[in-house]
């Protein structure tokens, strides 16, 4: 089969910020995407935070003649936002949805409404099998102090471990999406270590785009300013991530970004940048190799690191977990001395009321309201112990396999 | 390799009913569990409902010797339940939290603390690669109008859809687990058609045990007798399940049950029976066949009798998502009318207060609760209706690819 000419595959990849009444433009800037995606003719098209059905529904009418194939994923409150066109058959899907992902009481950040997934779309294109994955991980919101982080995580692990799992029968594993980590990050070490996935920006032959390939760019107009004022450069969180499994290599012949404009225009498709990545698969004589991940000798370094801030959010999770559970058992403890004083009342031990009525009924209902409160959070952080405390041994037992 | 002497397993499944404060005689049945297995020479122990992490520690303590490997998965408020001890080495965990798993507000039931889960092990035994998937579904409450069976159809449908997609490299495939469905319920006929898994108990060529293979019986002194008056034999609801996917055959040599008390005693390990299997690994020539599942010829049928439940659990879902609804505007009207007659009697347009103090603020902290409620209740529903319509989603694709 060797000296066959090469498949060529084009991904777009893209978080659209389709945040309904809070996107800028929104609609204006759906539309652009749709339109350019019908001129450009990519394979796949990766899609996030499409989190209006109905910008979804639009974008297939549209794509329909272009992209016939689709897939959005529906999770959590709001929908998972992600969304895959394709000019290929999707034979089966699968959704992940990732056991922790922020708190709900946190609504200005809301990421815990999106029931962030990473959901698996396969699809055989030229008798090759691809294993396509797309997710979109927790947003960081402070790198100072990320109260997220091992959230995060936890995500790239679950992440990791799912493409690992999953993968086994396929030749072609991508993974597209915004995964708000630096590349840098011990998450993105993790992931790429864990499940040998290569970085297309990293192997790319020919790279055009924004300087080291950035995705969140200053001079984009609908980017935050001052959160991007420690990297003048703007930062890269969004890739394309690939592997052949069996006997097949995958190589980035071309990567882009937009660089703070949809091309020709003058505004851009979103506020991040897209990438677009142009892949050659070719068919070689002998199996790749490295088909079981940890193709990085340090990985046992990375795993160590990773369960590090798992632990260090364990135990934020326990201390949280102690001191809901506190509250709620003051706010028992309170409403039954309130309950003892007014059977104490009714059966007339005291001679007079001591409270007056409206105090007393107030005080009451606060106390429920607050046995009630401190006890969802109570069960909320009881599970993000149990997933913390999941994760880290299966890190530990990762540590074990990496050490034999 | 044809010729080979076969590997045999002994495999023992079991729910334990190990709720704490709850279940009858706990510690008891967990002390003679722990016992028996470590009198019997078992490869592979699956157990459910160990609710109690001290219940495993104890477990694994006194199991060290003869199963030294072992895996609790974490999940939920209280935990999935699910553990595993092993003779051999446990090679690497998946968990796969199922989207759908009953109601928070359903306390009586408390099948949503639980995070249901399947567990994903994998191990190598002599030189075969085994998938092992432990799980616990949705429990069943009242046969006759099952308000659960869209939530416990999903959760079939995505334990299937797991196993497909994690399967693809293994050599052998073992479910164990309460699946909570008997042997004809859609339920059991979508996942055995769609994973091409065969039920031990249909396929032994010795049994011994209760008639019909049933795992939940009147003799037993635990089981609630009212519920099973319908089925004087009992029902039969867990199962040990199994495949070969690639050049191997499985064959049930025997299983048993015990029949309503542990062997030689006189209380029963819980109010299920336990199912023990010895299953026959043997290397074939070629490759068994089946290995994409859908090995039922009829199972376009199945999946469009299931998708039809679904459907019947979707609107249901959008129902309740439209009460909550209204209830969360109706309480919001009433807040805002309070907030008028409250402003108007602060600015003096009210000559007098027209309501006395204690009624209006109660009013008011009635509807701030029921607003909170109802608002909660909606969201839940939201997601509970995306979940539906996702499933069916996929299933409206599972039936292309069969019609195709």
């Amino acid at each position: 089969m060797e000296g066959d000419s090469p498949l060529q595959l084009r991904v777009f990849d893209l978080n659209c910020w389709g945040i309904r009444y809070l996107s800028k433009r929104r609609q204006e800037r759906v539309e652009l995407i749709g339109d350019t995606l019908c001129q450009e003719g990519f394979d796949l098209v990766l899609l996030q935070e499409v989190w209006s059905e109905k910008d979804y529904s639009n974008l297939k009418v549209k794509l329909g003649g272009r992209y016939p194939f689709s897939h959005y994923f529906r999770s959590g409150v709001i929908g998972s936002g992600l969304c895959i066109f394709s000019k290929f058959p999707i034979l089966d899907t699968l959704l992940y949805q990732y056991s922790l992902n922020g708190y709900p009481y946190m609504l200005q950040h809301g990421d815990w409404f999106c029931g962030k997934s990473v959901g698996l779309v396969i699809m055989k294109i030229s008798g090759i099998l691809f294993n396509v994955y797309i997710t979109h991980l927790h947003a960081e919101y402070c790198r100072e102090k990320d109260a997220y982080l091992p959230h995060r995580l936890v995500q790239a692990w679950e992440l990791a471990q799912f493409i690992r799992h999953t993968s086994k029968a396929a030749d072609v594993v991508l993974l597209g999406g915004d995964l708000n980590m630096h590349p840098e990050d011990v998450g993105i070490r993790l992931l790429r270590g864990w499940t040998g996935l290569r970085d297309a920006f990293a192997e790319a032959m020919r790279f055009e785009g924004c300087e080291d390939g950035c995705t969140l760019i200053p001079k984009n107009c609908f980017t935050d300013k001052a959160e991007l004022l420690p990297f003048p450069l703007g930062i890269r969180i969004d890739y394309i991530l690939y592997k052949a499994i069996s006997s097949f290599v995958v190589k980035c012949k071309e990567l882009k970004t937009t660089t703070g404009t949809a091309p020709g225009m003058d505004i851009p498709f979103s506020d991040h940048e897209a990438v677009m990545a142009t892949l050659h698969i070719k068919r070689q004589g002998q199996a790749a190799g490295d088909t079981l991940g940890t193709a990085e000798p340090m990985m046992a370094d990375v795993v160590t690191e990773a369960r590090t801030e798992v632990g260090v959010g364990l135990r934020a999770a326990q201390r949280q977990r102690y001191s809901t559970g506190r509250m709620a058992v003051l706010a028992l403890l309170l409403l039954l001395v309130q309950a003892a004083a007014a059977l104490g009342t009714l059966v007339g031990l005291g001679t007079e009321q001591p409270f007056p009525k409206l105090s007393f009924s107030l005080l009451a209902f606060a106390a429920i309201g607050i046995l009630l409160l401190a006890t969802s959070l109570y069960l909320f952080h009881t599970m993000e112990v149990k997933m913390l405390q999941g994760t880290e041994e299966q890190m530990q037992m990762a540590l074990r396999t990496l050490q034999e």
